[in-house]
C-alpha cells in the first residue's frame, strides 16, 4: 500500500543546468514522509515538543531520469521494515511519462534532541507504522 | 567602514534560468551579517541558548544584475542605523565587474524566541555595532 | 481579486530558530506567482524556450509574525500596477489565525535571457494580467 | 590524498530540530566537488557550455552525528574508482571534534543535456581526474 504524494517542480528546485538540483529530491521524499505520516494521525511537532525527532540515519538513492522546471510528479512511499527505533522507507518519485525519477531507500531514527541518542518509538507512532505496513 | 565577505556561486544557487534563485542572496547576506557579527565577537548561538535571536523584520531589496553559477561575489555589510531592539544594514553585493547585483536595506529586530515578543538587544551586542559603526 | 495559494511549513522551511527562515517565504510567494500565472494559462517554460523570463526586480519585505514546522498559511496574491516590461504584485502570507505573516510588493520584470536585458513582456502574457487585475 | 574543503554552517542549513537539515549535507559536498575540480583546473561552466554536465547518478550516505548551527566543518574528498563516462568520490563531513559527521560514496556521470544522455568524459577532465587519484 503506497501513499502517493505530488509535487510541482518549482524555480527554486531546479539549476543551471536546467533540472532538479540532486539534493532538492530528498525535500520532496521528506515532504512525503511527514504527509505519510500526518495522514496515519502523527504530528511531528507534538514529538519535536518532546524533544523526540525523527531524523534521517542512511540513505541508498537512485537518480533515475533528470525532472525539469514545472513538472508533476509524485513520490510514492511505502514502509519496508520497522524496528524498535527506526524504520526504513522506499521513496520512488515518478513523472507524468510514468518514469522512475528518483529511487530512495530511507531509513529514518527516532531519536532524543536533548541526548542526540537513539531512541525508542514512541508506542503510538509504532502502532500506526505497524498497521499502515500490514495494510 | 565596510565588512566584506566573499561567496561563490555554485549550483545550488543557481535556477532553470541560469542564474542565481532571487531567494539565495537573502543567504549569501544572512551569512555576511553573521560573519560581521563574528567578526565583532558576537555569536549567534550563545544567544539563542537564552531564547535571543535576531531576525529580519523588513528589507527594501534590488535585483540589478543577474550573477551566474561560478561567479565570485563580495558582500559588503555596513551599519546604517542602531536602535534600543533592531539594527539596520546595507548590504550590497559585488561581482567581479564591481557591478552591483543585489542591494537591500536590511533591519534586524532582537527577538525573544519564547514570548516570540521584541527584545531590547543585549548590551554587549549594542555595545560592538555602536563601536563598529562610529569606525 | 486575490489568487489563493495553500503551503504546508515543511522541516526544510525552517531554521535552528525554530521559525520559517526567513528567505523561504519568496520561495512560497515565488511558487503562488508561478500557480496564478498558470491559472491564467501563462507556463513559464514555454517562454524560457525563447529565452524569457520573469524575474524579480525588487521587493519591499515586512516580517510581521513567525511562521512556524507544520503551519498552515495561506498565500494571497494580487495585481497592483501592470507596465510595458514589468509587473507589480502584492503578496501576503496569512496564518490559520489570519494574521498577516509576510507581506510584499513584489516587482517582476520581463527579460531575455540571452541579452539579459529587459523586454517587452509578450503580448498574451500582457492580456491575461490585463484582465485579471480588472477582475 | 584527499581534498579538504571547509564549510561553516549557518541559519539557512539548520531546520527546526536544532541541527543540519539532512539535505544540506548534498550541497556541502557538491561544493567541494566543484572546488576539486576547480583545484585541478576544471571549471564546469566550461562544459554546460558545451551542454556537458556532471550529475549525481547514485549515492549511499550515512548521517552519523549531527552538525550544528555555527558548527565549522570540513568536508573530505576522494576519488575511488575513475569509468569512461563517471566517476566515483568518496566523501566524508568532519566536525572540530574530529567526528564523522557525514559519509557518503558518489557516483557522478557525465551526461550530454541536450540529449539527456550520458556521455564519455571529456579527455581534458578524464585525465586530471587520473591523475588526481594516483597522487
Amino acid at each position: 500500500m503506497d501513499f502517493l504524494f505530488p509535487v510541482r517542480v518549482y524555480y527554486e528546485d531546479t539549476d543551471a543546468g536546467g533540472i532538479v538540483y540532486h539534493a532538492n529530491y530528498l525535500k520532496f521524499c521528506e515532504r512525503a514522509r511527514t504527509e505519510y505520516l500526518r495522514h496515519l494521525g502523527v504530528e511531528q511537532d507534538d514529538y519535536l515538543k518532546q524533544n523526540i525527532a525523527f531524523v534521517v540515519k542512511s540513505m541508498k538513492i537512485d537518480f533515475k531520469v533528470a525532472a525539469k522546471f514545472n513538472d508533476e510528479l509524485v513520490v510514492k512511499t511505502e514502509i519496508q521494515q520497522i524496528k524498535r527505533a527506526s524504520v526504513e522507507f522506499l521513496q520512488t518519485i515518478i513523472n507524468k511519462d510514468e518514469q522512475s525519477v528518483f529511487v530512495a531507500e530511507v531509513q529514518v531514527a527516532c531519536i532524543n534532541l536533548t541526548k542526540m541518542k537513539p531512541s525508542a518509538m514512541p508506542s503510538g507512532v509504532l502502532g500506526v507504522l505497524q498497521s499502515a505496513s500490514r495494510n
